[in-house]
């Protein structure tokens, strides 16, 4: 069939069990030939084809709620409910977003993009269809990584006390994004491997004698086998939650995934159905990863397995320019550890980890713990490196706030993927973190505008006592041509290129943004200072004084969030010292920012460079 | 004994069981009459004595580290490191902290305030202890309110993976503040109750042997009866954790909590020591306590229990004055639901749990799953009030942004505890909500001035779309007189007193503060202006650019972190417009706030009101 044709779910209901497994065959080469082409997330698309296309063809979607945690494994559910159409636009400005989103399709009953919120968000619906006294069904999917994450755990006991329908689908690949941690994860692997059964034949039976599409299944039923299990004798953690257990199930069976739907379907309790998937079913390279790497990908040769676009020569990503300085340091120091929620492959932390085993953590999705767990190794007299991305550093706020910040222990963090990120969008922009973290006392802030001055700040980082959080862009970066070193004092801005005093105005910007910017000054012979302004917190108050005294205008560039950002600090000093009129921020308004490359976002936000001169030119020409 | 000349736990290794239980009735008779003169956490104080006594028996701190979860539990500990000569000073300006501080002693290790922190911190300061070739005991005391939140199950997870030694002390009170909930909560209450036991006398006796302090227990080895138990049959969630699990023990049965302790000494594996304990034990009140009155309480008569201080007649509390409006709103829209993590007493949810059971939810300390649980139930149509302080909203920030804020849903929250609030100090301060909160599209952050605006803003919250959070302090606010509306518009500031445009200066404040403010003005005849700034976000930007375009000073008066706050949002947007020069911020300075008395630390600040209108007579002065 043409799967882009497809306009909704309903023409699944009067499929056969071998007619649903060849629309799920489509489906798959269908995902594997348009994500070559965009590039997004493979692995766990490929792993929830039949599961997806069993959703749909027992629950009456959108009436009832099907979701996805994080979301990105929601392509087959896209295609099902009638995006197929737009998937060449998958993740691109303006195009299909890689998550579900409710303003695409009402099938999108939610939306996330961080792990594990979608059964505290299930148990709210079902609060609120309960209180208003209508009738469907809340079937959230989660992964094993994100269901082991303590907000699952807290949704979880909340879910087995409160005993509101609710029907979660747990997706166990037994992978995570880069394969799973922690004594929970082999607690569910006993389970996934466990011999216990109860034989449904009887309660199938009844759950589908009253259906209209469940004629396929009962076609097959004397063909029933012990695939579908009910583990009476040890359900594990689920027993100790209270929950109604159905599985280990066969996740690319369809005949058993609909059943074992069904049965759930009818009893009246909480459940989990424990499906079992292969990530990367059906595409080998993607079967056989076991580092994460197709777990999301760019573009790339389906027939070969290899990426089209790679890092070039002479360069490497600013998470690799970190991870490879920390190694280095890991050389040096026997106190340095080095932590990661879950992030081993996209933190390009695989070489420490492969070299430093006893000192490198993994702590799963679960960034609260990691931080407090940095703290722990801190105050004990060792040097922790919490690698961490911008978006989910925000959920360990409190615990950065109180736990390290507040005892001033020298926890080091790597705040990769600073700023806009492009194509995850909304969710995953990590445009926020300078706003959260300048109120937190005794932390340094800082940022470098190329691979040697990144290097340099994380020496000086591991040389001083206090909290020291590095934050970095995703973008690639010349490396530098030695191992040269160029101390760092904390606090001290440079002003990159000469310190002409008849410039008109100066231009305060920092990361690999304000080199960009010094080298069109100097392109363009501009009469403007540039300040890298490395340190976030705190400022460099003396050459700020210094500059503000100029009485020249200064302007702040800052692609990221306006309220409570740099830009905003930088006028309220300005005010503080009676100069606050000589300020003016260039800043991301107060709104979310979608997906898109970053060139397109900063255009959009009139945030590109040429717009920024524009203003420069305009202020400067209305006075 | 004289408890207050106890310098160290020294004295107590020598002591037979009967000596140890001695002191601990004498620890605990000292505890109710010193918390009966100062206030402060209680039932959870007296619930650990023996617990303490034995820890500090078995254990050689301050070598190996026993510390508490949260952490005001700590009482016995501070009396038996030498600290009881300060009891008179608890929680006191330059007192005791009702918290451990590792600057009060070297026997407290770590320090907490929020809950769940201690086994990550455990696990790091096992981390480096063993990369540093160093042997000691780690020891995490906690509850099982604590326990059962997320963030511990994050760390219980890597525990019983990494396989350190860690020796947990689960001090079950099954009550955590005022109750406990959720399945989990029900499986350990299983746990508690449980036959299955093993016999430990062997292990006991090997344990034992080359101890020297061990003589009072090696005597008492004949009577060894069964109530330590080993649950090899099913120790439930600790299984599935893979820990190893000694208990039920009685915790007020010293000679079993200093036999499984040794016996988990011994042994090389993290574990879990299940001790049973009755929360305000030896007090009858406190024992007898099912709401949580008595787990943090101001000064009180002991032989009554009646406290020494109420709220006067015609006041109420603003936790108080905003749940008796949800209570009314609930009444009248069947929609409505409240939430809160745990804080049913402390923000006054009793009466609303008494009459809307259905609509009434206690998620436990599990403020993350709370805030998307409160948005799935906006996402399906009803309207959900979420409770909470605003330091433990710091949580939740991520969940607030991105399922809350990002979806645009109408979650209403009421941020209790915003600001300064005395005696819990450092840890408990709500001074960072409103620099978390700023940069969050969609939010409507607003704070009334007195219990009439309150009600207004929530009637307010309630008539609007978007997400919608009221702060308010901690303190007593006089009650109105009539249940009248006086409908407010999203974003409008007023002006306090007579609009006179001869005044020298405005006044920026907010809350409580701008009541006092202004009647300061008005009682000595002051030329300022005074504005109530009710909308923290979005501001009266059409009102503001009036008072820049005066020309006149602009004084904010912001007791509340300074950084990414209101102030500094009132600075940039006064750059913004060429006045940067107008406005003068009077805020906390960015370090951390000990604690005291509110007016005591208003004054350190110089943020009490004199030392504020002495500063807009100087800068009126000086110009």
């Amino acid at each position: 069939m043409d799967i882009t044709s497809i306009k909704d779910p309903s023409f699944l209901k009067g499929m056969t069990v071998e007619e649903l497994q060849k629309t799920a065959d489509e489906i798959r080469s269908f995902l594997i030939d348009s994500v070559s082409r965009t590039g997004g997330h493979l692995s766990s698309n490929l792993g929830v084809v039949e599961l997806t296309i069993a959703l749909h063809y027992v629950f009456d979607t959108p009436n009832d709620r099907v979701f996805f945690d994080v979301g990105h494994q929601c392509y087959t559910h896209k295609i099902l409910t009638g995006r197929a159409d737009r998937f060449a636009t998958l993740r691109k400005y303006q195009g299909l977003s890689g998550f579900q989103k409710r303003h695409e399709s009402p099938y999108d009953c939610f939306e996330a993009g961080h792990s594990s919120t979608s059964l505290s968000a299930a148990l709210g619906m079902a609060v609120a269809r309960d209180l208003k006294h209508e009738h469907y069904e809340i079937v959230p999917v989660i992964g094993d990584g994100a269901l082991l994450s303590g907000m699952s755990m807290e949704a979880l006991n909340q879910i087995g006390y409160e005993k509101r329908k609710v029907i979660i689908i747990f997706n166990d690949n037994a992978m995570s994004i880069s394969g799973n941690v922690g004594a929970l994860s082999r607690s569910l692997a006993r389970l996934r491997n466990s011999r216990g059964y109860n034989n449904l034949k009887g309660d199938v039976k009844k759950a589908l004698r009253n259906r209209k599409y469940g004629e396929a299944v009962i076609n097959g039923i004397h063909n029933f086998k012990d695939t579908i299990k009910k583990t009476v004798i040890d359900s594990g953690i689920f027993k100790e939650l209270n929950l109604e257990y159905y599985g280990p199930v066969d996740g690319h069976n369809l005949k058993d995934l609909i059943r074992v739907m069904e049965v759930a379907k009818e009893n009246d309790e909480p459940c989990v159905i424990h499906v079992v998937t292969k990530k990367g079913k059906g595409y080998l390279p993607a079967e056989n990863d076991n580092s994460g790497f197709w777990h999301g990908v760019g573009p790339f040769n389906k027939e070969t397995g290899k990426l089209l676009r790679n890092t070039p020569e002479g360069f490497a990503s600013t998470s690799a320019i970190a991870a490879g300085k920390i190694e280095e340091l890991m050389g040096e120091d026997q106190r340095i550890t080095a932590l990661t929620p879950a992030m081993r492959q996209g933190s390009a932390l695989n070489s420490i980890f492969a070299h430093y085993p006893d000192r490198s953590f993994d702590c799963g999705i679960a960034e609260e713990h990691a931080m407090t767990f940095a703290a722990g190794i801190a105050l004990n007299g060792c040097r922790p490196f919490l690698s961490i991305y911008s978006t989910f550093l925000q959920r360990a706020y409190d615990q950065l706030n109180h736990d390290v910040c507040r005892m001033d222990l020298p926890v080091v963090l790597g705040i990769d993927r600073a700023g806009l990120v492009g194509a995850d969008g909304e969710t995953h922009h990590g445009i926020y973190d300078i706003g959260m973290l300048r109120p937190l006392p005794n932390l340094i802030l800082a940022e470098g505008k190329d691979a040697q001055e990144m290097r340099d700040l994380l020496d000086l980082a591991f040389s001083q006592p206090h909290p020291f959080a590095l934050r970095y862009p995703r973008c690639d970066l010349p490396l530098p041509e030695n191992n040269e070193k160029h101390p760092i004092e904390v606090g001290k801005w440079k002003i990159l290129g000469k310190n002409d005093t008849e410039v008109k105005a100066t231009i305060l910007a920092f990361g690999p943004d304000c080199l960009k910017i010094a080298e069109l000054v100097a392109a363009n012979d501009l009469p403007y200072r540039v300040v890298n302004c490395r340190f976030l917190k705190p400022f460099d108050t003396e050459l700020l004084k210094e500059l503000l005294n100029e009485g020249k205008p200064l302007f702040v560039y800052e692609p990221e969030m306006c309220c409570g950002g740099f830009g905003e600090g930088v006028a309220a000093f300005a005010a503080e010292q009676g100069k606050g009129e000589l300020v003016d921020v260039s800043a991301i308004p107060d709104r979310y920012v979608p997906q898109g490359s970053v060139a397109q976002l900063l255009e959009e936000l009139q945030l590109d460079l040429p717009s920024f001169m524009a203003r420069i030119e305009k202020v400067l020409h209305d006075q």
